[in-house]
């Protein structure tokens, strides 16, 4: 089941993978922003008719806080985009297995020249505090999430029918381009996650979760908040002012990505 | 209110700071144009059915001027503007504070090898005159408007519906990367106004509005003359071939942006 | 009138401009393919209902050889391809005239470190024959007639009608990325020879017609050899094996484009 | 006939052709990621009326095993796919023909700084082994296929009718930004065996096939399995749970690509 949830990681940390060992020739900033953007486009492509394309931990919680999803389905949905993400770590590990031991020699590192963890996992940047950090991700899961219900609300200026999937990836791509050299822009709790404690149990070892001043717990916990905030503020600021005040929440799919 | 309005601006800007601060690592030149054009589609799709997308305070003006709009509703909207476009610029330098801060030591300038001025405003290259700028904006400001008549002009050959934001995005990337090296492309008050005046008070002083030769009132004034001509250029020269010679502006949505 | 010929080259030597004078920080090839391509696009929807967006003449040539336009129609529309042309040389001459003065200092010339010519006409790659560069344009707009029909012929495998001239566009941009590095891809006798004139009359002496071995006329004939074969070569292989058999011309709208 | 088989390897080798002789100032590995993706989204406009766009060996033969299509289709249709591709490089052959003679003065070469072979086909990363090489070509086309197939099953969330060859173009691209440092992701053995052929034949002599430990196989091998895979993990983990359960390639048209 947790196939259709792979798709985004799969693509996104295969496109870092180029760039963090092969340099300029095999892509570069833009081209991992395209990555987990046409990623996302993918994933809902994929897993649009049966999960609803659910892909984003952050979004489902929201959804189920604001009422538009039964709480019981959203351990079985984090479950499995917990899962995706995982398998996605694992089949970019084994694909570029052998360009990892020629890059580093089979010594994995969370820092330094030679540096990979990033390939799976979001590190700051050395500059960016904790409270720097939450609100990075607060702000573009916010982001994320205010754009995604403008792209699916009909009683809104809406993408058309059947190219929402690319609009959405490229609003993805659009937040790596402008929100994203602060942290890498996580924004999802199962983007992020899953791939470090791959990375943790492959041979990177612990650094994954105490590096950046113990950066990981900020993508799981901060874009929770930003993905209630995003959900919150297009409510009030927009949804309110349509005609009918009906929920666009109703029919419950493609709202939730990468 | 004024949310719908600050989406162009929060990923234009965003996408501007992290090439000035990253460099090469984190986007280039045409990063930069697609932060700002797809943050023109995203503003489309938030703002759409709320304000028909008015987000550019040079189309309003020139819509109020051909009698499309009442020009009671100007300040309003210009006003609307102006805050989402302020509000964009205290996002970005809050998300970006430590990067700031690690940039150039908390040292705000506007020129030298460290300004970030750029980030929030525009300034015009060392060659351009006055005149030369103010020829660059009414250009460029006349020529978006001619294309995003077009691409809205349903006796004309218009985008297909619901991919009119994604392909007004592309347009204003495309004019980023053929009409922007003089001076950033500004062609919106709303887009330069309202950063500058908040570098002014962030503590980048009133440098921000006389260099470049007291270039800050050339975007805010040009794009108006450069929005009326382009109306009228369409008007003349498309327009009024079309068979039954009603006006385009009867439906009111979606012709104003970035 | 010609008004709506204009945008293509408007866009694409804008693109040219910012990359020969401002190097990297401004573009780079892909953001002049970008140029040329997405100008395409916008082209069609500002000329498309007027004029059914001719803006090649070579494809008008071979529209009138094959029976779908009258021959009476080619001068009309040549004049108004040539004088759009002309006058996207004129405004990007104008815009940035400033430019050009800081860059070159006034010395226009069309070979040498500091060229320019090469912002408004296209020059043959050093190596590239006589012989060569007539196959290199004679392929390119063969190319480019055999998908522009594919795009359009709603018997085949046609693109969403309203999408057509984005992907059109991306068909010129393709066209750079792949066919572009010999001669610059003119594949158009309008985008080439006028503003080649413009520039002989400007300041750049008729240098600009004996360089590249006087390469000025193959942009000229060549596309129309190559547009011919374009269109036959769909005829035989791909629309004369359509079930009823019946033009696809016979509504002769946007077929014709760059 | 192959005339439309023909597309994507033209744009994709001429591409590549572009940025091994032209270096930077043709292009980067994005533009060949978007030439031989765009070229596949001409290709399907192209080839999808006649033939259902079948281009990739691969994706035929696994239509073919499952039931989709008969076998006896499967000669006439991979003779056309290998005729198409062979007849690409020779164009692009006979295009560049002056930029590799004076680029390395008709030394052909598969290896070495002025090596050309990889114009036309794919050569491995010098640390790719033969296992990680064909794990490589397995996981690149099944998630090709396992892609398409969702782009185009009506019972899932497709793109809109009309725009999947864009969207499959872009999947294309995708896998290149992403999946493609190991080994040129040539993920179909129609794009790799022709040209390889044609450059035994036209100057690089036999070593295009010994090259990389005889690497020339396995593009053309490991992609069935590959799309067998993808074929297959598609069926059982979306499809069987499609409520009707019938079959998505009944229509069979628009699924094979590149």
């Amino acid at each position: 089941m947790p196939v259709f949830f792979c798709s985004p990681q799969l693509f996104g940390l295969g496109s870092v993978a180029q760039v963090v060992m092969g340099g300029d020739s095999y892509g570069n900033y833009l081209s991992i922003n395209l990555g987990f953007g046409l990623g996302v486009t993918m994933g809902i492509h994929i897993g649009g008719g049966v999960s609803g394309a659910h892909m984003n931990t952050s979004v489902t919680f929201a959804m189920c806080l604001i009422g538009n999803l039964f709480w019981k389905k959203l351990p079985v949905y984090a479950l499995g985009q917990l899962l995706g993400s995982f398998l996605a770590a694992v089949t970019i590990f084994w694909l570029y297995y052998d360009a990892l031991q020629d890059y580093c020699g089979g010594n994995f590192t969370v820092t330094g020249p030679k540096a990979t963890a990033g390939i799976f996992a979001t590190y700051p940047a050395p500059y960016l505090s904790v409270a720097g950090g939450f609100i990075d991700q607060v702000v573009g899961t916010a982001v994320l999430l205010l754009c995604i219900q403008a792209i699916n609300d009909q009683k809104n200026c809406s993408a058309l029918s059947g190219t929402s999937p690319l609009v959405t990836g490229l609003l993805v791509a659009l937040i790596g381009i402008s929100l994203g050299s602060n942290s890498g822009y996580p924004i999802n709790p199962a983007r992020d996650l899953p791939p470090r404690i791959f990375t943790a149990m492959a041979g990177w070892g612990t650094t994954v979760f105490s590096a950046g001043n113990n950066w990981w717990w900020i993508p799981v916990v901060a874009p929770m908040f930003g993905s209630v905030t995003g959900v919150l503020i297009y409510k009030v600021f927009i949804e309110m002012h349509h005609p009918s005040g009906s929920s666009l929440y109703a029919q419950g799919t493609e709202e939730s990505v990468k």
